[in-house]
């Protein structure tokens, strides 16, 4: 099972410690075809390779996986372009959102009919949340 | 002609003022659906709609518009999901960035082969920007 994970990189780092450990997770779910979202060592300035190499690896990776899995509390546009894509394609999409940071999550990802939104408040939790997610559909092997 | 501009709200109103001025010059070229994301009383805490009502309505103008124009320098949930709908439907997508700002635009957008990207200081240098974009194609009456 290949799953996509969203999480800001140049919308802002506050949640890198955070992105690694739902990468952890997930990793006991399925193959995170995105771990470089969880590394400390990528900053906000982004990555090395040109704008349209990363934008086409990362969709190329996006049509590969069979599952979104966003982190939503940072705002970010290129999270929020992927799940327009990723709803568009018809893939299940599950965005993880922590309301005591003090924002309110985008109405466009809270009203979207093809998004599943989970609140918590510390990655511990959200296990139960991924089993809910990935356990009601089949596994693609 | 129809134009959908997208702006942030959720993920933050700093740039309103600059939105309100932006839908100004829009209106010099078409009719734009969207010139609430203008509105100074319309707060950081979104609409009194229900978050699917404001979905569905948006993505219906956003169906409906010729054109989607972003400002792009406040990072947004919203505007990248509307930014990932466009370029799926084919619609011209321009999005207006200001590096002043400090921050660096998401490779997801700068990268995208269906987005232009214009950097701009002040909205005075827009007006050049708006009759490239909207000049090179046919108006659809």
């Amino acid at each position: 099972m290949k799953i996509y994970f969203a999480g800001a990189i140049r919308g802002g780092r506050d949640d890198v410690a955070l992105y690694f450990e739902i990468i952890e997770t997930l990793g006991q779910y399925g193959r995170v075809l995105t771990d470089h979202v969880g590394n400390p060592e990528l900053t906000g300035a982004g990555e090395v390779s040109s704008d349209g190499e990363i934008h086409d690896r990362d969709l190329a990776w996006l049509k590969e996986a069979e599952y979104l899995v966003a982190e939503v509390t940072v705002p970010s546009l290129g999270v929020g372009y992927e799940i327009g894509k990723a709803t568009e394609w018809g893939k299940p999409v599950l965005c993880l959102f922590r309301p005591q940071s003090g924002r309110a999550l985008s109405a466009m990802i809270a009203g979207s009919p093809g998004v599943s939104v989970r609140e918590y408040q510390r990655s511990e939790e959200l296990r139960e949340a991924f089993d809910e997610f990935f356990g009601s559909r089949p596994r693609v092997i």
